[in-house]
């Protein structure tokens, strides 16, 4: 293929905001939708990045930005991947080819980076809540623009967006909700109500038969057209003799309208003209494929979810890494154990390929769960699953497991049901950015009564406390590792992990730095940079963030003045917080240098280059410790 | 009315497990019926306890345990207040007369009390997850016991139940869900899709019908008969002419029985015993009153959610605190700054009266929201609202804030967005129990960048610090106070407090004690009793957990060796953590004594019961105090 240039597409370069592309004929945005995509994956192809969902939403978003007066009318995304074509459209069109990069633009919504940014989006659901929030502003301020909530079919797997459905069927705020319906969102076949939509297309006659009376009703007084709108609902189930996708909208108090071909820009467009001009809570179901465009996208497309960057008449990765992931190795792993122990089960949240459960899937696809993005139901349901003798295995990434933390006090913890959490991108994820960096678990976990966590220093230490997380039965317990690929070490027979006990690298004189999971790598490479220099070091692999190893820390507190920890968490209340807690309550006094990540949140780059920045590289901790040791900082 | 006499009735006497009702005839359940209910209003009056939600389930109760043979047959109970019938009925019917006291049974259930408490639940929305987590185990082990879980409408607007049925839906499990439909579960009108139900109550011809269709396709093979079931739906639909309250329920996959009289127990047992001849995911509707019984209740119901001992004859509780609640202040606050600022607006989930925002849904009703047991959705929705420059309020109780920990950071947090979370139930909450402590907000809280946490010591710094959140506009700011009584202490017109910024109550000489909300008082009072042996304490009250009181901090490690911390919040992570890693990161060497609630599950027991155990009352804190001067200790 060759190279694309902007500056020879017909529609394309003279788009910088919606205000061009509202200049443009209706029929002309067929040829800027197949320009625009051009364009996208001309670039992500080289930069990689989330491309099929926003390749299932370009005729959409020229739609939307075609008819609504944006930025006055808001448009609030769901989950933000889907965004890059607003991007384009909204100011960032040269900006995209850095999307995702340090110092470039964010590769979700940010409010920060563009006033069409409306609200924020890394995490799922959040769109209708945001959206009814807004409208509700609008109308306490007598304005008049239009709120419009986009959200995926996986998305509308999560409570969140159920509860602000309820809210706005009861509050009835004018509010535009399109579903947009990919079948699949990140992992197919989690969404139920799915099952009724197979067989469900535009269809002209029955679509005519709705607007007529949509139509009718907009004239009658309120009570009036409640009771018509719902007698026509009853008449359009029997045209088509099935449940309905719009009945789970219309019974929260929604309008229903679709399911429409989002790929036609040209009836989207009218569509939205037409929805425009009425009022209430509306919902319009659209139909895309994830990935339209490419050949291989539309036939592979979860692969397109996340990418490195391709060759892009072939959709093929251009440099695989030698090295497996931590989330390979642990999904291997997991199929490894439960082969031998059939009360082991795995429970995901619609991230089978993300979180390596892909691997139990395909090999014991019968103690297999997806619950869509849903990962307070998933917890529980593990809980529930673990109060009958079953080892359930909650695989969730570790800034989604947020959404499940009261479930992993309440219904995991509290109950001491032996729940195994395995936090996959645990610390800093790179190009995800703020939104989805891990940084928070080793803090939210420790505070939780009985749980016990660890964090492995290599893939060989994961299978093992792996291992011993499926054999603990007393309560919940967490494994935390990082996104990324491993280290190359040799795998032996996955072993039991003493609960609570550390591990010593390296003896040392003159200082002790006690690191938590990928940070021990670092910790162990600074010692030999300390080493160089004439300088001594202890290094530690702590294993467990809680309990803790009290034995060590006696000794350690006890041999060393200079004690550093080092975490790929936020330092407050986490590892370092911890050993500092134990060692001012058992009155020690030693000089204590707590390294992690600052307690600030964090933008995207690689991770490489944020560990760099915060010091928390090999060469960081090194020149910290230098630092320390000669009393020039007490804290990084 | 006259003393009960447990040993003059006609079945109770004879009843204490299921086995021993099962062997009534049916028609004697009316009578028990009676009974029960009886024996539950004498009890409670005298000791006070949740009695609307279990009353408005007695027959219900009844039913479940005569048709199915518990506890091999599963009831999984959402919220387990509505289960003190379910425990007279299990083996602790004199276990009663202490329920939610020290020493005594729980007021919610618990798996450690009896075999027949399947899942714990204290928090709403759980028991279909959990449910399907038990059925799905059943069958990996080929067992055939039924499982059922009761969930009310109040708990359905909860998305996790939304999350559990879509799951539920796609596994077809054999699962009975009984919804328990009382139009209001804790506050009313928070269920969009009661809205439809209004006008349907049992109808038998309509009834009858559905069963027809059921049985029919109970006899057809499996693709034959969803078609039938969907075709029925849609004539049913035309039959009331109306959107069905089953329509939500079979878009997710479910069959929907109902709406039929939870008060007929007899039906509901011939109910029971159809539903259980019948396999995969089932819905049964029932219709109940809450408080159902004494008239007081059911014109009042939801005065009966919560309450402490009254006169029977006219549910009037015999002792009304002389004192007003903390609530009380906080609601009535929020009205006078709201009368002043339009753009205040107060969110709540499903409890306008436990939170006191019932003030501003008197007064100024068009900015008070209650969204339903959804706080996931109302963070959003706040943070929504924020956008447009309102300064929305999520009146919330600490505990029940854990399900929106990812949207607080996620949704508030990182995109700056002011919101104010008011956190009642702060610390130890008493009676509720470990479900319902409030004991981890300081640590999730302060792990959050940007979040500022307040506490404060009185009623009246409780409005100042509420005027302050009001006016804050960087970001989230957090205010959290204590279930009770105030102080009685006068309050002046609000006024702002410096953010960060401490204030020292008491100067002293040989130790510090720095001492956050609730606990200053009792600081204050163990500084007398300090004084009195010849101790000088020095008293702060700290105001915020975060950002600190930097310059406070120096001033007091400077001048202090021994230093104690008091809060009412786990000592895992909260304000002793953060102070002990500001002197850990600044090189101080004090001693410093960390003091709260110790990192396990602590038990129902009045508030004064537990800080005495804990020894976080004022006479606690004092011989601590002694106790770390003369080195006895350095931990609580």
């Amino acid at each position: 293929m060759n190279e694309f240039d902007i500056s020879q597409t017909r529609f394309l370069k003279d788009i910088n905001y919606p205000v061009d592309l509202r200049k443009l004929n209706l029929m002309d945005l067929r040829g800027l939708a197949d320009e625009v995509r051009e364009y996208l994956i001309d670039t992500i192809s080289k930069i990689g990045g989330h491309l099929g969902a926003s390749l299932g939403v370009c005729e959409l978003t020229l739609a939307l930005h075609y008819v609504f007066n944006t930025p006055e009318d808001k448009i609030v995304w769901d989950v933000g991947h889907q965004g890059y074509i607003h991007k384009i459209l909204t100011g960032r069109k040269e900006a995209l080819k850095k999307i995702r990069q340090k110092d470039g633009i964010s590769g979700f919504l940010k409010r920060s980076e563009s006033e069409y940014d409306v609200f924020g989006a890394g995490h799922a659901s959040t769109s209708i809540s945001a959206a009814l929030g807004i409208a509700t502003a609008r109308d306490f301020l007598k304005k008049n623009y239009k709120v419009i909530a986009v959200i995926g079919d996986g998305s509308m797997t999560g409570g969140m967006a159920y509860e602000a459905m309820n809210n706005i069927g009861l509050l009835k705020k004018d509010i535009i909700v399109v579903l947009n319906d990919n079948k699949m969102s990140i992992a197919p076949n989690v969404w139920s109500i799915q099952n009724y939509f197979n067989d469900l297309m535009t269809n002209d006659t029955y679509n005519k038969f709705r607007s007529k009376v949509w139509e009718l009703t907009e004239v009658l007084d309120k009570k009036h057209s409640d009771r018509l709108r719902r007698v026509a609902a009853r008449i359009e189930g029997g045209l088509k003799g099935v449940i309905t996708p719009g009945m789970l909208f219309e019974s929260l108090g929604f309008r229903y309208f679709g399911p429409v071909n989002g790929h036609n820009v040209v009836n989207l467009v009218k569509t939205f003209e037409e929805l425009s001009k009425m009022s209430g809570p509306l919902l319009l179901h659209i139909i895309t494929e994830k990935g339209k465009g490419p050949s291989y996208a539309e036939s592979h497309p979860q692969k397109i979810h996340a990418l490195n960057p391709f060759d892009k008449s072939t959709g093929i990765e251009f440099k695989k890494p030698s090295l497996p992931t931590f989330t390979k190795i642990f999904g291997e792993a997991l199929v490894e154990l439960a082969k031998e122990d059939n009360k082991i089960v795995a429970v995901n949240a619609a991230m089978p390929d993300g979180t390596g459960l892909n691997y139990m899937q395909k090999e014991i696809p019968d103690r297999y769960f997806d619950v869509g993005i849903a990962e307070q139901h998933a917890v529980t349901f593990c809980a529930g699953l673990a109060t009958e003798g079953f080892t359930p295995v909650a695989a969730i990434y570790s800034t989604f497991l947020q959404r499940a933390f009261d479930q992993i006090i309440h219904d995991s913890a509290l109950q001491k049901l032996p729940v195994v959490f395995v936090l996959d991108r645990g610390g800093l994820v790179g190009a995800d950015g703020a939104t989805h960096h891990g940084v928070f678990d080793l803090t939210y976990l420790r505070l939780v009564p009985g749980m016990v966590i660890m964090s492995p220093k290599d893939e060989s230490e994961l299978r093992d406390m792996l291992f011993t997380a499926t054999r603990y039965k007393r309560g919940p317990i967490a494994l935390r590792y990082p996104r990324g690929n491993v280290f190359g070490v040799e795998l032996g027979k996955m072993k039991q992990i003493e609960i609570g006990k550390s591990e010593t690298l390296k003896t040392g004189n003159d200082i002790a730095v006690l690191a938590v999971g990928n940070m021990v790598h670092n910790a162990r490479t600074a010692a030999n940079l300390l080493e160089s220099e004439g300088i001594s070091a202890e290094i530690v692999n702590a294993r467990f963030v809680k309990p803790l190893d009290r034995e060590m820390l006696f000794d350690i507190l006890g041999r060393f003045s200079k004690i550093i920890t080092v975490e790929d968490n936020t330092i407050v209340g986490g590892f370092g917080s911890a050993v500092s807690e134990f060692a001012v309550q058992h009155g020690y006094k030693n000089d204590i240098l707590i390294h992690g990540v600052p307690d600030r949140f964090i933008d995207h780059g690689k991770p490489e280059e944020l560990h760099k920045d915060l010091r928390l590289d090999a060469e960081g901790i090194f020149s910290i410790a230098k630092e320390f040791i000669s009393k020039k900082i007490l804290h990084a």
